[in-house]
């Protein structure tokens, strides 16, 4: 009897596996890189649960993101990496809200020179190394939304884990990731708003976060050339490994859930603005902006293109459908177009 | 009466003087960043030869092209450097053959750092300096061209002098340049002649030269995420500094003498071709893959763009008027898409 009761109870646990796992399968965009069976099994590790949020939240802007452009509909490429692993690139073009938005996650692993290594840290710790190279595993989501109202500002955001061990089987780990915008014209009240959501999910885990993270991200995304931010900003942070692996886990999930209330709204509010040719225009000079900032000064693209077996279409995903350079080109004082980059110049606070 | 002679000869002589400098500033597009009398006075010196050459392959190229847009005009801007020197930039924008024209003239001087110089050449000599600091003049002409029809290639050319003192006294001189082509669409007819050109221009000067620059303009302009060349090249060098300064200055005078008889009689060959939608389109996902050279790999630009007191709108003048990139954009097998990234792949001979 004992022994029907715990075949019974056997069969009902593996039956809501089943459940779970047909549930997953139905709402990420592609199978997980390492496999949902192997996901769950393992499903006590942070790296596990690190690549079921990075997979959920690939999913959950996805389907926000098509729910507003309902003619469009994202293509979904599953590819691997011949040094190790692979990822999942989702990619909406040319639609009637947005020109180009793309949501990509990727899961790599293999080893990595001491040199390539360091260079992953921005605060250049020295590593360790068996023979010379250090076993790694890096993942991650990120995303570009460019829409294509130049009244709808563009959303970056990016949430990643790094795992190194080093020689004497230590293991290193970090998290890494931000959320920021990049309006073509200054609205104050979705400034507020984008600023305010992260800042609450900052909050709910400490206090410091916000500001110091803000503050991380005005000085990140800089144009040094021009003398410009590439947006309003947001919050940007490398390297966290305190007070805890699930403290920071926590906090980034946290990040990582708000992005769409973050955003989402600010879509929805304007995305049916009407807009001049002159607007246009100036959004096309803006998108030039963010393409200088991209290629020459963001440390992913940049180590996206050094590193051998990366996926180029991926990495380059981030640039927009279009964009302009006019030489000489200067908005007269006080136009709307001066008065955002002012903001850029000087970063302001939206929260206080 | 000798007196009365001898008089008469010099004020012959300073009239002489007088209509040349007047010839001079008519045809130049600005005065010359060293003034024209100072140029003349120190006639002599390779220096002011170089400066004049520079000058007047910047107002030959302009008037050439401004022949064939008559509807578009030249802007000219001089501009100062703080730190010394200065320079003329003279950029035609959105006109019926050229969607962006620019054709740059600098002529900088001041102390250099040690690591600077070093930069500076492509061979990285160590070069000894007093105090630190080396005092340099570098000079040059720079040009991008990018026409509106999708059947008339995009050509950039660029001829520099480099002039470093050592603590010593000893002074390190060298040349640098080159002149290339980018095809939308491949035309066997024009990438022949613009490499004949050249290598008749080379070959006044040496067999050896037209071989070697030609491979080395193929490597230079490599895009390597992409594993494309930017275009069907044509010539680049650096470091030149044998056989002699004298010898040198020829070869260079001759390559910037070859611009216009290049370049010049493509453009007016295509420049009222028909042309489709897609292929306009081609041309802009080209102009994409132009903007990622420039700002990913190019010495020049990423020079500029760290160097203290450079003037960014005349580094970035470089860059198309528009670009656009597509994500996972394959043209298909046969197509004219497909010809034309085949030759950027391989690299080919155009002339036997």
């Amino acid at each position: 009897l004992a022994l029907g009761l715990w075949r019974r109870q056997a069969a009902l646990a593996a039956a809501r596996e089943d459940e779970e796992e047909k549930e997953l399968r139905q709402r990420f965009m592609a199978p997980p890189v390492s496999g949902l069976r192997e996901l769950r099994r393992r499903r006590g590790e942070l790296r596990s649960r690190m690549e079921l949020l990075i997979m959920e939240t690939q999913a959950e802007v996805c389907r926000a993101l098509a729910a507003l452009d309902p003619g469009a509909s994202f293509s979904v490429d599953s590819w691997e990496r011949k040094e190790g692993g692979g990822g999942i690139s989702c990619v909406l073009q040319d639609g009637e809200v947005f020109e180009k938005a793309g949501v990509n996650v990727s899961v790599v692993s293999g080893l990595l020179s001491e040199e390539a290594a360091r260079q992953m840290r921005s605060r250049g710790k020295c590593l360790k190394a068996k023979d010379g190279k250090l076993p790694f595993c890096a993942m991650g989501v990120s995303s570009v939304i460019h829409p294509k109202n130049p009244h709808v500002p563009t959303m970056h955001f990016n949430y990643r884990y790094f795992e190194i061990e080093e020689a004497d089987g230590t293991k290193q780990w970090w998290f890494g990731g931000g959320t920021d915008l990049t309006p073509t014209y200054l609205n104050e009240e979705d400034a507020v708003h984008f600023h305010k959501t992260l800042k609450e999910a900052c909050d709910k885990h400490d206090l410091k976060l916000y500001p110091k993270y803000k503050k991380w991200c005005d000085d990140y995304f800089y144009i040094k050339h021009r003398g410009e931010r590439r947006g309003i900003g947001g919050i940007f942070f490398d390297d966290m490994d305190s007070p805890s692996k699930e403290e920071v886990f926590q906090f980034v999930k946290s990040c990582a859930k708000a992005v769409v209330p973050c955003y989402i709204p600010i879509v929805k509010k304007h995305c049916r603005d009407s807009f001049t040719p002159e607007e246009k225009l100036w959004q096309q000079l803006r998108r030039g902006r963010y393409v200088e900032f991209n290629l020459v000064y963001d440390r992913g693209t940049k180590f996206g293109l050094l590193t051998p077996g990366s996926r180029i279409e991926s990495i380059l995903m981030s640039l927009p459908l279009t964009a302009r350079w006019e030489y000489m080109h200067t908005p007269p004082d006080s136009s709307k177009e001066a008065e955002i980059l002012e903001v850029l110049r000087n970063p302001k606070d939206w929260v206080h």
